[in-house]
């Protein structure tokens, strides 16, 4: 299905970096549901450039919703949220038409589409699309909210940088949701802010670590096997541009733990069956346990720097060397970070509303 | 779609650890693979308990094919393998039936199902499921290797012993289907079972990172956004008991590394585009490259141990004691390799569908 | 999806008419509803041969549940049902494997399978695949029940010999649930079974037309567009062997009126919403209007007939004269019943479940 | 799925009547079709209200395409059709919310979307939103037609007038593709469209049958059982607002025939494997036989009719009269045509990307 997520609630996702328009289209919503537009701002303002530390092209997020609402709330139709593209400069690109900026999705894209490919920005590839993917889900974190479930990224590290770990996932969920740099630790998040902007003054970047909590879940959500918590976020998290790797709870340090430390002893606190440790975050078998879920997602580099890099003319068959020119990012995991918490968002509704209908999400 | 994996090839999962048999539907095979069931016996082989290091119940894996298949050759009708389960003791685990194993789906399975699920040897949560998923898609892999697609995974490490890294990706790919015990350098094998002999000693358990690696797919496969090649195998992936990390490429350590060190710089080999290091492994955009997919799971240690633990008695809602009996894996990763490799055919086959149809892998 | 129906409830449907085993995989079912063992035969033997009006081959049909059951309550888990295939004369098939039959799937099967089909006795074509769609059916039909919901079917038509219309919805339902050949009508009964067996003197057979109602759905069940009841409905239903046309209310006897006679009034009755007329079968815009679904339901003749006829040799490629021998049936229709009935409850329960989620079947 | 169709190749519907655009995400294109918007026109147009028989709103369809084509041919990215909504006067329904229109989806839409939908001038469900169907699938016509597949539909029926059968399949098809009342007899022309003028100078509305035929297929496209060419067209052509029967073939007349005269006997013509008769409509067991396609499909009245109607108040649950105001169609057949002509254009391109992969429609 391509560019659609989902089952019982999708997103279908559309457009290219240079068009005239980007959207999604969400299907499924519950009626009913109010649209908080000044929380879909708020979540677009996230995932935008942010000061030194990110591309200096203004990406103004006007969005309009073409269908789907009516006096403000959800009807139940399919809702089409459109983000017009504007500011754009296609001559940036057009010269590198032939030689492929290296880890990016030029060569792929090419291959892929046999030469029809959009080229321009990155294309149906670019970061860009995850705008509407922002927009859209907006209305389903407030929907989500509505019955008591959180979600929250923080940036768990950048090289040797380390956030602090969570203490009150409610709390720190709180806070996190309201910064543009998302660091629960002032100390770090100086000190990462130090290392984006060393880089950028390199003409390099950086990558980094995010790492996700969600409160609130029910207990007995998720499908055994194929539509397990694990494997439903994660092929959701995959989508994201950049992203190359996902662990939940204890994740690959498991490797290095025995059974007796690694399980997650079973205890009573406060007359609920809780964990004492959460080294399987929030999962067993696929299925949520009562404890927070937490994951953590990295980030590569931002593939555009401004060093000289090597590539091939696909046309000539020839050895190119290739200097990158233009606005980019030295970092991007801070913006990611909302793209994160949407796409957590499609993929936890998506499980809830498999088991308990679609009308669930406006119930009381 | 719960039990179900793929779009246009589809494995559809059923049976329980003590029901009286288990078995996957395969569906959208091309007409015309000659079946292997030499091939199929020896994947089941490769799952199957080994020695001192696994669980010492013998499970007989005697499959058979009920359907889609011919004169040994599948029809291109859904094709299913049943195995019947043998040697089962019940009564090792009614006992504990309000008790749940920490770490085990037992309490998930639980508040998922309503208390209905068949709770015994872990039902349908069950890793005895593996054995059809590895079965069916020895069927795949066949078909894969025919156009000259391979899969292979080796343990990459276990706690501080580490595997050597792939040099040449076929020949070593070839070395490791033969394998047990799927480790390239000698001296770390032997490291890696002395500390599962020890652990098993101890009443304890292990957990191991895997590397897998799929060398010959084409280039321009996989789809943009959620059916990106990272989310479709790490959909299935995560399906597999145990699994809770998955990265491609560089992974988790491209948080360390600026992009001036992280882009795989293009170049030519031999007339052909590659890139000179790997980061990415083998998929820009979510496009395969050309280069080898590379990956690596984390499996946890095995939950069954035989130390004191603590869990809840759900019916009274009482904190007890826990100490389990019976016959177990002190390791699951050397066993769980084949499993990935399976599950990789899987996700392989079905975007190559996608692209080229249902016909493709017949054609000559 | 192939072989696989549905989205929250699915069924996949594998098996050859001569292979050693046929079933259906049912996933997505509420955990504990009771299984119904005597239903579910008594479902299956309204499937079977009946009397002089019926193929004489003595089709067993003592099916097995190898999975999703425990304790005689479903689990949740995919609920396999297997079918052995018993009293199988293949050398009855073999001498035609040249010479399509017309009007069966012989020659539009190679075409698709390219030679590797399992052509004998109509390979994964058989009707006799609709013995574990039945089977596994059986078991929603009992939850459907539960909540209110009935499904019955019977013969409108054959020919120029008609039942009479439904006059008690639900009496009538419970009345034909009981027959093995629905029809409402003594007299039309008994005419009917005079003109099948003239047929199968004649060594001919007869078509018919079916009409099914389903009582107690709720109102607003059903999706806008591609998944109307209408869709789903008639995309299952279409899936049955012999079905050629599928007509909802009036059907295609709106070509005959007005907007004014065809417009069904919306009136109060006890208090209730309902419509005076019910020319649309109960459905508006794809969504249930709270009055009975009716639908009817072409079968063409059997095609299995035993006078001469013209067929192909697909490999000389010569025109030749092809004479049927064995055992068929003169009419289908009054067993393509309960797999209209079967479908019919898949259709309705998948609907139902994307509403009100899974768990609602066993909701009090 | 809802408001999406397809598998390979899917198009997702969105909008309202009265909202502010409509439009359609088609994904699964194979890269590289040319535009040809001048078509795209040509079949809106035969979309559009036509002369004296047709309401008079004057519905421009400006569509514009905002993603997924570059340099006017499709990049193989989701391509988007978006159509502004003009010439809205809400004031025209606002009135009626509380009076459901008899055999409209007022009051399905009521209770589905629990009082939340937009209910002015039908919403979701206006025959409006089959626009962007139409604009969208206009581009795979073009693609099928480079194939040699061609796609056309005419008036068979309007109450007892009828229009002749098809003779030669493809040069009638190139007749009906250029007219605006597709009837190839133009006495049955001149009288259908008598006869809708009379109903509409009563206030009233007529009915329909249409009958389409699909010619140059290959053979052996489409699936067994649940995605047989007559499912998946079938559950297409349900979508469409007020069809309420299809029937493929001879259909509902097979219940007066034997199989005798039912059965399409096998013969060559110039050296090819055809059928003498095409009572199946180019499909045995859900496959394509190689012979055309037929089916038709029943359209009802229009239900909005300018005659005292009854319906109920359903907040005061009292009956009331009503009589409509307004611009309505005294008929829709004919318009309705092209969206059948663009439904099957799905189901057929998306079954034959099943067999052929994606890239097949640009393949030479």
């Amino acid at each position: 299905m391509k560019n659609t997520f989902g089952n019982s609630i999708t997103l279908t996702l559309f457009g290219e970096s240079h068009g005239p328009e980007i959207g999604a289209v969400i299907d499924g919503l519950c009626p009913g549901i109010a649209i908080d537009e000044k929380f879909m701002n708020h979540q677009l303002d996230l995932r935008r450039p942010y000061g030194k530390i990110s591309t200096q092209r203004v990406e103004k997020d006007n969005f309009k919703i073409v269908s789907g609402v009516f006096k403000n709330k959800t009807t139940g139709a399919p809702l089409t949220v459109l983000i017009p593209n504007e500011n754009i400069r296609s001559e940036d690109y057009t010269e590198l038409r032939n030689i492929p900026r290296p880890s990016h999705a030029d060569y792929t894209a090419f291959k892929k589409y046999n030469g029809f490919e959009d080229y321009r920005g990155g294309g149906h590839f670019s970061g860009r699309l995850t705008a509407p993917i922002v927009a859209a889900s907006a209305i389903l974190l407030t929907a989500l909210k509505s019955k008591g479930i959180k979600i929250a990224t923080h940036i768990k590290s950048c090289g040797d940088i380390s956030d602090r770990d969570f203490e009150d996932p409610k709390a720190d969920s709180d806070i996190l949701n309201d910064l543009r740099f998302p660091v629960l630790d002032k100390q770090a998040e100086t000190r990462m802010k130090e290392k984006i902007e060393k880089a950028a003054e390199e003409g390099d970047s950086v990558g980094g670590i995010l790492e996700t909590i969600v409160t609130g879940m029910p207990t007995g959500v998720g499908e055994p096997w194929f539509d397990s918590v694990e494997s439903v976020i994660a092929k959701g998290i995959f989508a994201i541009p950049a992203v190359k790797g996902i662990e939940f709870g204890a994740g690959f340090s498991f490797s290095e733990m025995n059974g007796s430390k690694a399980n997650d002893q079973i205890v009573l606190k406060n007359g609920e069956i809780q964990t004492e440790t959460n080294n399987n975050g929030g999962i067993n078998g696929g299925i949520t346990n009562g404890m927070p879920i937490i994951f953590r997602t990295v980030i590569k580099p931002t593939p555009s720097i401004f060093k000289k890099q090597r590539s091939v003319d696909i046309n000539k068959m020839t050895e190119e060397d290739l200097l990158l020119k233009g606005r980019h990012d030295p970092a991007i995991f801070h913006r990611a970070r909302v793209v994160i918490d949407s796409v957590t968002a499609l993929a936890t509704a998506d499980l809830l509303a498999l088991k308990y209908g679609t009308d669930w999400f406006t119930e009381e």
